[in-house]
């Protein structure tokens, strides 16, 4: 068995499939994406999730509607259909780092071809990046460790490997024997549904627990390092990621566990000094009351901000950058500047 | 609307009903608990629970037991049925407490009416115990602060002001205003289903948040303080209780917020040294699989162990026992030594 991919993406015809995701394990059911709408719906109600693939996602889905646009009206429409995409979920900042790589090349007077280069671009680019993640993470995960993860930085997120698990797909590949702990992610139970189904779905060991459980695993022992995703690395180190990262850190910091985060170079943002400047996503109550609890108020925040100092250090596609290492994030830093 | 009590007993007919607590807050049902194997079916499986509970309802049903065993074989058989009670729920002190003190009056040579006479005692001194807690933990909700607490240390869990929430109830009736926050507590959700409804019920502020939005909440300076009940408290002063407790304990240490335990005196064990030496329940995979996840593995601890130097102080019948203090647990001790 294999993880089917999150994305399909049909050159000849220019169409756009989007793996179903909030149906997951249970159904593997593919969108149709053939227009603005459907894909601002798919990444709002998080059919598509995960940072990377939002952004091949919204670039794909960026080409499907610059195909219906009449010519004389292209450059005006475009631009506003961009505006509206990255609007469906503001916190990504690949979303906006995608679309915005697609809009230079539009107004640069590139036509449909040349958007259509520009999209698949970034998608061979996030497939290298996910191997050169796993080529810097892979050395981490030594021959018998456990390894605790939250939420779904996996091939469902991305386009291949993963970020977070992109370490574990490379060592499992090479034979290491390790064990995965998938924390289950409430409320959206990203873990139990998809991290741990693709995980086993490669065949690694792995054990789903609920987000409460994390500390007394760790009190015993039991977990050797923490490897999470983000969905945005601000200038000074600070990661957002998932609600519940932010907990897993300090318990980190307490129990003297290394606590990694795995990404893409895209997912730095220099423009953001720190993550107390990031707007959080607030969500639904409905998402945390459920069918079980009792009719009250709830307060359900989609991601906190985990500071640069509860970070040993960003798995990325420019190697393992060492926060206790002198500006540990100035090769991305460099690497953004050339935009 | 009141909080509906989770224990009914009928002192004329000696009957025995419990709120059955696995439906709330949807639906409210009583069991009719005719036998022991039906009391010990209600405690295994949570349709009564919460540590003082457990133990009052185990009275209650011993006292329904005895009274259907013919005499001349009560004393072997209401001692088996003792040792099969406590089985039900190994975990929680207060039901092998609540057993053996029936057991004594029985082989003192007390007949159904002494032993009726013990367990109307036992939930009696609840009550009072309750208010008691309640009364050394007041002085803790300052006007305008806001607790976080976990799981259901409630009304339901005991007799009528519950544990972590008595100072909450004592304070709300002396028309403090404050605001509480209720973590859901996975995989079992009392938090939403029980602590969120009985908190509400009562009129008091409550929202209710995932447990993972507990740091991020922490660290935006909205939680003053946390309260939690615990199961046991080992003569080490090491505090178990649901599993995620050990997960706040140390945010609280790391963000600077005070972690207290609320709790009967009867929760104190001075014959486990440590919390080491406490086997911890673990239960079906199910419930944390549930309907939605992966079909994996799952590893789901009913409890975890918060060390005593984690906690700011016990909240007790007998007054606020702050662990900063020299042998803060010295008045527990010599109580217990009384039996």
């Amino acid at each position: 068995m294999r993880v089917p991919p999150a994305i399909l993406w049909d050159s000849a015809t220019l169409s756009l499939k989007l793996l179903d995701q909030r149906l997951l394990p249970h159904e593997q059911t593919y969108l149709d994406i053939t227009n603005l709408q459907e894909a601002c719906a798919a990444i709002a109600t998080l059919a598509v999730r995960g940072a990377p693939a939002i952004g091949i996602a919204a670039a794909y889905a960026l080409v499907v509607c610059a195909r219906s646009l009449p010519e004389q009206t292209a450059t005006t429409d475009l631009t506003d259909l961009a505006s509206q995409l990255k609007a469906a979920r503001p916190t990504a900042v690949n979303l906006a780092w995608a679309v915005d790589r697609l809009l230079k090349v539009h107004q640069a007077g590139g036509g449909l071809d040349a958007l259509h280069r520009e999209a698949r671009a970034i998608h061979d680019e996030d497939r290298a990046i996910c191997r050169a993640i796993g080529a810097a993470g892979a050395p981490l995960i030594k021959p018998g460790v456990s390894v605790l993860t939250h939420c779904n930085a996996g091939a469902l997120a991305v386009s291949e490997l993963g970020t977070a698990t992109a370490p574990l797909y490379l060592s499992h590949q090479a034979g290491i024997p390790f064990r995965v702990y998938a924390d289950e992610t409430r409320p959206l139970l990203q873990g139990a549904r998809l991290t741990a189904w693709e995980l086993q779905a490669a065949g690694i060991d792995v054990t789903l627990i609920c987000d409460n459980a994390a500390a007394a695993l760790m009190a015993s022992g039991e977990i050797d390092l923490v490897i999470v995703g983000t969905d945005r690395v601000t200038r000074n180190g600070d990661v957002v990621n998932k609600i519940g990262t932010l907990n897993l850190a300090v318990l980190c910091r307490h129990f003297g566990i290394p606590f990694y985060v795995a990404c893409p170079s895209s997912t730095f943002d220099p423009h953001t000094a720190t993550g107390a400047d990031v707007t959080i996503e607030h969500r639904a109550a409905q998402e945390v009351l459920g069918e079980q609890a009792a009719r009250v108020k709830a307060h359900n925040p989609a991601f906190d901000v985990t500071p640069a100092e509860l970070v040993s250090g960003l798995i990325t596609d420019r190697g393992l950058l060492d926060y206790s290492s002198d500006h540990p994030l100035l090769p991305l830093l460099e690497d953004q500047q050339q935009y």
